[in-house]
């Protein structure tokens, strides 16, 4: 019997009728117009019978969510979405009484990261790492079969470690983090910052036709490529960070197999090419040995799909334990 | 019925009899003359009679023995062990050979993590970082109650992640590592080369009588705490690197605890406290959230007595397993 993935992105909430073997049967899509938590609740549900009604079957075993934001362990509670602007919403139990089924919330990142382990570029190993770079940056580490999950279920904050300590300002409200040079919000913002200071020549403006709401990484990359100097400065800085930081993942963690993801890398061929020849410069040679770097080969679909198989919990190992919470039944039940 | 532990040291090795809660029921030291590995076997031997002796049993379960070095999973092979000179040195079966009982070989960071989680510092935590600054700079994680090991065996080269690209060399041969700027022999190393170097005007010489040799992290911390520009230089260095790099670490796991070792931090409190408030300032408040830091409570007994809990199947976990290496009895008997 097949389980049911969800995923909500920064534009849609998007579900599949998934396999056990990862295959989607069938799919819906359904933009975010309201973000509040009973909008999108009501966009999944729609998203949800699109679904179902492709798929052809009604006959749903398992259902996971992956939404972008820390969770409070495995109870469903959102502690803090920041592109949602929840914080504290108990939206595992909301969405199971709009839905009628139960569900299973987890962290975006680590529902991606668990579908491309057992049907994606990570199929066979037991020790990867997957870092996303997109809206914002992100990682997810699996050890022996295992998510990494860390005691308070937020490890992998790869987008907030200090690369330049007491640098740029993160949407976190830190200094000198990661996605505050790296994500693709970021890269906008520096394009935008530097036009308005006035202190660049730049063709970055021209090629929106003046426009700047539609700048994005991919302008910056082709002016960074045709040697416009401002895109060149924030481009390569991008790159070079990116590179020493997931080499610096590697050496600590010594992964199989290292899978690049999220829209900016999947995007910007020339970012991507720069990281995978970075990582290959940076790690240490003893801790890369063997390992093999990846694109993420579900694109999209890793969320949807990792979220369906992460459901079953005959597919989704220890994952299933609360995370740093009290064994509240054994409590109560004396 | 006690088990035994045994750590081969830069100058000794030191075996013990431990009971399973960890406590040191007898103990001995053996000066390492010969390197070699016939020479440390035999050293070994004598400690392990000495510690048998004061233990006044000769009922021994289980042996482990903490190595510094990559070793090839649980083969008892060590790969590389710097300090030792040794490469692909069949250890476990030499050792096993002379001592007339099974052993197992251990990286020495794993062991004395293993000892401060189960009856040390990280007691009662199923996260918990451990980093050691020494002689070199290594660390080892658990998560989940589970050593995080990488799919080579070598997780945890905390000292090799890159902190200033291009940087110095480091013993590994590769540049910038953080190892090349923090350990104790790098350390030694720097300051000597600043006073061949003529540059610096600085008491460091006068304070071991013109005797270079006598230089160690602590004659550096009491010069900078002086006023010592070079002294401080050097120590700032180290600090400023570590606590960023340490930090990180702790943003990407999430652990429960980080604990510090090592005979730099543990001997020179001025550097231990700064990278207790660098961690703090440098580390993502999320993912330090509840976490405390703590020193090594072992000391120097981590490793004997990680050693001798890592050795029992019961107290190891999956650990015993030999990572990434295939099932061969289930190839061989078909």
């Amino acid at each position: 019997m097949p389980n049911l993935g969800i995923d909500i992105g920064g534009t849609y909430a998007r579900a599949a009728v998934v396999d056990d073997a990862g295959k989607v049967l069938g799919a819906g899509k359904v933009a975010l117009h309201d973000r509040s938590p009973a909008g999108v609740v009501e966009s999944i549900a729609k998203a949800e019978s699109e679904a179902v009604l492709n798929a052809g079957t009604r006959d749903i075993r398992f259902c996971g969510v992956g939404v972008a934001g820390q969770l409070r362990g495995d109870t469903g509670i959102v502690a803090v979405a920041p592109n949602l602007g929840w914080r504290e919403v108990p939206f595992g139990d909301l969405l199971s009484a709009r839905l009628g089924h139960a569900v299973r919330v987890v962290n975006d990142l680590r529902v991606a990261a668990w579908g491309e382990y057992r049907v994606g570029a990570g199929r066979g190993a037991e020790d990867v790492l997957m870092v996303a770079v997109g809206s914002g940056v992100g990682s997810a580490a699996i050890s022996r079969g295992e998510l990494v999950l860390g005691h308070d279920g937020v490890a992998g904050e790869v987008g907030h470690i200090k690369v330049v300590p007491g640098g740029r300002r993160c949407g976190c409200g830190e200094l000198g983090c990661l996605e505050a040079y790296c994500s693709g919000h970021n890269l906008i913002a520096q394009m935008k910052e530097a036009i308005f200071s006035g202190l660049y020549r730049t063709t970055l403006g021209d090629r929106v036709g003046g426009d700047l709401s539609k700048l994005n990484p991919l302008v910056l990359e082709t002016a960074a490529a045709d040697g416009d100097a401002l895109a060149v400065e924030i481009h390569e800085r991008a790159g070079a960070l990116l590179s020493v930081a997931i080499a610096n993942y590697v050496t600590i963690l010594n992964p199989a197999r290292l899978i690049l993801g999220g829209g900016v890398l999947l995007n910007c061929p020339g970012l991507f090419k720069r990281v995978v020849q970075g990582v290959e410069t940076h790690a240490l040679r003893l801790s890369a040995r063997g390992m093999t770097v990846h694109m993420a080969t579900l694109g999209d679909d890793s969320g949807i799909i990792g979220a369906a198989l992460m459901a079953n919990p005959a597919l989704a190992a220890t994952l299933l334990d609360p995370p740093a919470a009290p064994p509240m039944k054994a409590q109560g039940a004396g």
